[in-house]
């Protein structure tokens, strides 16, 4: 069981909130492709913490690529990364040692792993080993523009309010990769400023919210994935799964598609320019598993963020006694918008890796 | 790219619809335990095409087990399963050939494995595919419920009519297993009635309804998962989206996590019986993607089946022009009710796949 | 822990000796390839037991493909091969129930599986187990033999008996396929003399003789492997360690490398015919652990039988005293003959399958 | 395909010879043990660079640990590596583009990667590659030698001149341990000084040596390992073929196996204090694939360094015409000498992986 994925581009990451470094290995991008540096920056500047009201560039978080990228492009073998971890401040982790923050992995990670386990700042469940995912996710995504397949995300929704939806039949390039340009990652702006309030006014009374991001992709060729347990859902489920915080994952109109009818759901075949296409697309871009060509769409539940400052009902494991606890520090009020590149960056992974493992012909 | 999954326990399937058979291998059981033919052979009927109305055994529907198990107790070596097609009605197949059913595998098919694919019937993409996983699960199922974990589902809802939910907090025994006891898996038979109508409905209007399952499973050691890419939530979502038609899977409260603050959302710790507990359960038993002791719940969303009488809009491959069809052949008006035994078979191999990684003394 | 492999292509067996059947699952193999049944028997028939003096073809020993092949082509999905178990005597068990065989599996398994192993004819570790590897393997065989890449073995040595080695710079077609088409699978037919007469001697002694399989493969293209832990010799070591009674396995010129100087073992590239090409071929078309097109070499090397009807010492496990055993039953005085074909399979299966991971455009 | 191993323990590797750093990640070491630095270090040395004429400790080729151990204790989450590269003096490179050296991977990786290939230095395919391998599997020796797991490795062979041998059926911690405390890794030191001056002549006439690494490993628990391809020599077999320059790898008595008969291969099995054994230890410690309870013993073959100063003849890839090169710079002469330390710890990671997966309790 372990910190791995991927068929044959096979991801590995390591790192704790609180210790030297965290990083990762991407093993098998194709080579010879260009690295892009400053689109590179870009999306990882996207993730990094405070990225609302901060300068485009920290020089203390930036990845140091190690190996795989010579003369400015992809050797073919492994891409190992590492990024430095500073202003670690480990002090309040003592308070926090007896009694399990509601709803955080601490009391799970002690019975997993025992006194050993670096608990300092969330240890290896922290959000920062999104980091390096982030940071390899830019390189696949990068591979990926240049075979005009684009990737990008949005925050569907914050606590009650909803972005609009991507457009699943028109999804165009421009509208897809919008939101990632914008400081505050939404298709309508209007919803954004109201989630943005609505996180403010959560902080401030010392509470978190959830949201859900939407990811879509375009330009994906049809015809990959494979039945039984290489779906294409199964891939992307089980890499968006393993995103800190998400609680759900749903393809086309997902839990929805539960509540219709077939005669309703099901997306009628039609000839577009000489191409076969549907004229909706409930079906998210995927049928029995296999990319049907029209554009891809995943939603990612995101929980609350768990640490939050109001008082918390929980138990002091030495003494076994019920107490209560407020978690200092400061904590994102909602972990969906950092998240938002970094459903980008898994989808990119995972596609690449289906890419190369059933098509890779498609790539030369 | 593959029909396998697994770590310790790894499974295996083959088969298309209208082959000669359909199998599976399942290696990685323990050694020595003991084979209960009677539980076997429940489980399996449970998913048999015409369960409701029909004898408990139909005698060509059963698995034949070819290796792995001597003496009525498993040898620690695989398990090879195989399970004979008969009455395969090929006929209706050739009128589909250039016309791809709507929501339905047909053209994927087409575009990744082209002429050669044995699309009879869905072929490798049918349902009956999940034969062999119920078949290998119920073996699984047995071994964790001699250690008394138990493993449960029932249909959450038809169309817009909701069963009663699990008590994610009191979860017992006899009320997770009541569902799959009786003829139709509803917790609330009075909501099972109204399912049923509104199926029936549906089946005469030659139409079909989504649905969704719920699976609930108490007695599973705390502790168990692992950080990243080995969560609970990443193993049992990677193996629930591989079941056809699933388009969402979520834990605990899921999507609705994503509406909440984290003041409601987390779940108080409370000392119960002397024992580490939470109040409320909207964690659905995995916090950081490890197991905390609580149910685990799981929700999968499946779509109406997309194989329907009502004409639909389509197109012929062969001259690209759009046409109509309608699917003729008897179709499970909605897939989500043999869906319930078939969830809980995959989550019984996954689970059994994580302590055998995990903590096999567990099972000593 | 497994009876699986691969990586694009996945293999996964099953069966004991005595049970009902043995067969197995390949997984990947491309779409659309033609089945030749001929060639398919053939190959399957030397590996038969009492194949010297028996008719080609004993019908209880056949295959039965249950899946992945369809009007006489593969679909690309799974296939699925079952080969019944007939004329299983397990009546000689019981004596050697507590007594196990020096140099044989025997004890090893009861501590590995304890009572509850199948052990009944050597049970999983039976070398009736390499039947499903031959038929797959065969499968695989077929499909690289249409690029032109002819994959063939002979007996390089049995006891202190050697037959010619393969040319390893100017292996042609016809002498590599030459040993399987004879009755005893040599390149010399007068060595091929001695070695039988020692055989016959040594199963009138009521011993056995180990040998060496020497497999050979050409039209390979040049380029495939990777660097660390899947160089070609790391997927065909793994795979031929599989193998039961393989105790040694090296490429090229092997441990005789390790007695020579680099002036001596190095290859001088040289152009032939506008190609590059190596003067001689120590590195048995192997290096940095990628194929340099040159002919791949490798041997392994079987120990005797351990069944032999010599008594024996050994233990009884039961009152721990030591006691002696002769092995009852008949057993391949000289399990290298039959494993010549199993060779050419697990060869055939590991390079099928790294052209489908690395070259898969080779194979269109 | 991959740089990554491992089914609960997974290594994964990056880097490159003249690139900024060399590492890698292990995922799976059990939470809460030790890590001793002294022994960490001593084993690391062993490997290093000029290890005979030279302080013990080089402080720029120190492994810099970053993650996975906290307080002097494993964690339990991933272990990331990362080992700087100075000194790399790429000038030779540009007169190799080229003109491929014989013996070397430089026209294979040129086939596998084209030219954006990182090929100074040898790029990823260097023997610096093992470093990071020594590094993991020095803190996987530590976990088993707290167990009484002792592994151990000597030069069995450098050109003609053979060292002693391990003893197989009784070999003793001291004795095995031995030939790693040396400066020169032997049993018999009057064969490591004819080794050294047979090494010393050969670098002064330009040339390289090739050399045998026996491994031993003591206390190994009986009953681990599985049939098929997951026997222990499968696993160790696939791992020691991933070490440069390895061209055979034998278990026991292995290819001499070959020309024995079974009444002189088998081992005897005994009983001495209480405990089953074998009176001979031809099978190496593994019956079945699965270890006996013996000590374990492989010998893997190195060829001669290929890269040589006396002239050898190749091609020029540009003008495809035929000529000459003698390749500068300094070049072990024989690799195998520092290969002693690699193959105890490939041997270490394999053989802890296989104790996690099948006998986890065992580490308790």
């Amino acid at each position: 069981m372990s910190s791995c994925f991927g068929n044959t581009l096979k991801i590995s990451i390591f790192g704790e909130s609180h210790g030297a470094a965290v990083g990762g290995i991407a093993d098998g991008f194709p080579a010879g492709e260009k690295f892009d540096e400053k689109e590179f920056l870009k999306m990882i500047s996207r993730r990094r913490p405070g990225q609302k009201n901060t300068t485009p560039r920290v020089e203390s978080d930036l990845p140091e690529i190690l190996s795989g990228i010579c003369n400015g492009k992809t050797t073919g073998t492994p891409v190992g990364i590492v990024i430095r971890n500073h202003n670690t401040h480990s002090g309040d982790y003592e308070a926090l040692k007896n009694v399990p923050r509601p709803g955080h992995a601490d009391y799970a990670a002690l019975l997993r792993y025992g006194e050993a386990a670096d608990r300092r700042g969330g240890g290896h469940f922290s959000g920062r080993l999104t980091a390096p995912i982030v940071a390899l996710g830019a390189i696949a995504r990068q591979i990926l523009a240049r075979r005009n397949i684009f990737i990008g995300a949005h925050l569907a929704s914050v606590w009650n309010i909803d972005d609009r939806a991507f457009d699943a039949v028109n999804l165009e390039r421009d509208t897809l990769l919008a939101p990632g340009e914008k400081e505050f990652p939404v298709c309508d702006d209007a919803a954004g400023i109201l989630m943005q309030r609505a996180i403010e006014t959560a902080a401030m009374e010392g509470d978190s919210l959830g949201g859900v991001v939407e990811c879509g992709v375009i330009g994906f060729p049809a015809g990959i994935g494979s039945p039984m347990f290489d779906r294409i859902e199964c891939g992307l489920g089980k890499a968006v799964f393993g995103i800190p915080a998400v609680r759900g994952v749903e393809f086309g109109n997902g839990f929805a598609a539960a509540r219709l009818k077939g005669s309703t759901n099901n997306d009628a075949f039609c000839v577009a320019g000489g191409k076969i296409r549907t004229a909706t697309n409930r079906h998210g871009g995927i049928l029995g598993g296999i990319s049907s060509g029209m554009p891809i769409l995943l939603r990612a539940a995101f929980k609350p963020t768990p640490s939050i400052a109001k008082e918390q009902k929980s138990v002091d494991l030495k003494s076994m006694t019920e107490t209560t606890l407020a978690v200092e520090g400061r904590h994102d009020p909602c972990v969906a918008i950092r998240a938002v590149p970094v459903v980008e960056a898994m989808t990119s992974l995972v596609l690449l890796d289906f890419l190369l493992t059933e098509k890779p012909d498609f790539l030369r």
